[in-house]
């Protein structure tokens, strides 16, 4: 099977460093220690195309520095300014994740979900009061009350339903003309993968799930979803669409896939981009 | 398989009437409309010995009503009231759960991580804000920025090692003593579930994973995790322990994992409970 989109970074987390203030201390110093060069949310080329990485002393005054990890034992950091969270996906962005290959994606991925999360929770949750990261960039501590709050992973099901040799794909009404994906939905407080497949399927599709596998994972960093790729046998094909979650969806046989993947003239849709699991997810049914 | 814990609730989330204030206002009107019961955030014991449902008459004055789902068509829901967040696990909750079916305790399950979940979450993370339940009790808003905030589930990788016929079990220096499960650890941003499971295994135990292979999923309210199980095989299996994770782990064989879950004398350990993913994982690889 292909690697699935941002995986494979080259990064080794090195969590102990993360605990020990010493260490991370060492880190700083460290004379190959490199800094993610960053254009606000975007990453910056390097020469060879791929992320670029400068000294520790490119980082704004005052900037936090989060260790990513490590690459070849060379710490690898990231500054935390003042980003704005919450931001879109810039056309340069997506271009450079169709040309780079996962593992390059994939180290992006984790810098970009780090520092949006710390943009988006300078305060706590708690009790209101502003909060500082601590542990390498890994948690963010509230000198109030304190509570540790830790970056957050949204766990999202993303299931191709299966109806005899066929399966079915649908829109947002948000997306471009054309463009059809897997059906998708969060996890839920109180629910298994498995629970959420079947609701999320009854729910915007009004069809009945049996023989939920998972297949695949990945994870999305638009902020930082978990995204569980799940194949579902279905009882029945009539559509019921919740017009509020899709504008269309439809079954698509196998040859329809197969054409849209290779973007044949006449496909019945535009797929996912590679680097999306539902992309994987078309191309590990097709390989059965 | 048998079903895992904390799975097969009876609830229907009803998410179209979450979203639709007039249809919330139906359901609080509806005169076969019931109130989860809850000592804090423990359950109450019905006649029955299983969850209890008065009328909503029962809640506290001023308390926000959040809507569980339906069941049998009756709407249920459960009261937001002044409970302290992060509760510990009580010795009767315990003891329910041991006697519940999953069922039962699925829908406790996720009554108890929505109800902790606002009382972690009272203000706005993005702006220090007081935020209030809105969406029938599935989100919080902002009324200063104009933030939605949405139930948090965590989902963290749970995986049995294995090395010709033997797996790997650890324990935590706080469990009770001869306590021990299969490795666990939360799925960071910018990481898939099997490289979640990689990490794990090497950051806690020095070993190498191969041919990781998901095996079943639950969620589990303490306070709210969605609990992903996998099997591992291992390239080797000299143990590095990571004492600040770690207590003790072991390599077990078949009879012994048999002896543990029959709880035999002389069982080299102690196995986790059977609501606990752990445990299914132990028989589903006893099953094979």
């Amino acid at each position: 099977m292909t690697r699935p989109g941002f995986t494979g970074s080259a990064l080794d987390r090195a969590d102990p460093i993360r605990q020990d203030p010493a260490a991370l201390a060492a880190a700083r110093a460290d004379a190959g220690a490199r800094l993610l060069r960053m254009d606000g949310i975007d990453p910056v080329v390097g020469p060879d195309g791929l992320l670029d990485w400068g000294g520790l002393d490119e980082a704004p005054p005052g900037a936090f520095l989060a260790l990513l990890g490590l690459i070849g034992g060379s710490p690898r950091f990231v500054a935390l300014s003042g980003i704005p969270g919450g931001a879109q996906r810039s056309p340069l962005m997506m271009e450079l994740l169709d040309a780079w290959p996962p593992e390059e994606a994939a180290t992006y991925a984790a810098a970009r979900s780090l520092i949006d999360w710390h943009a988006r929770h300078p305060f706590c949750a708690r009790c209101g009061a502003e909060t500082a990261p601590i542990r390498g960039g890994w948690a963010r501590s509230c000198p109030r009350c304190r509570t540790e709050h830790f970056p957050r992973v949204d766990p999202v099901v993303i299931m191709l339903a299966e109806h005899r040799g066929r399966v079915l794909v649908g829109r947002q009404a948000s997306w471009k003309p054309g463009r059809y994906s897997a059906l998708a939905g969060f996890v839920e407080p109180g629910e298994s993968v498995e629970e959420a497949v079947a609701r999320e399927l009854h729910e915007e599709a009004g069809i009945l799930a049996t023989d939920i596998r998972y297949l695949a994972s990945q994870p999305w960093p638009f902020p930082s979803q978990l995204m569980i790729a799940c194949v579902a046998r279905t009882a029945n094909d009539a559509l019921t669409i919740d017009r509020h979650e899709l504008d269309h969806a439809m079954w698509v046989d196998r040859a329809g896939v197969e054409a849209a993947l290779a973007k044949l003239p006449g496909a019945p849709f535009d797929p996912p981009p590679a680097y999306a699991i539902a992309h994987s997810l078309f191309r590990m049914w097709l390989d059965g």
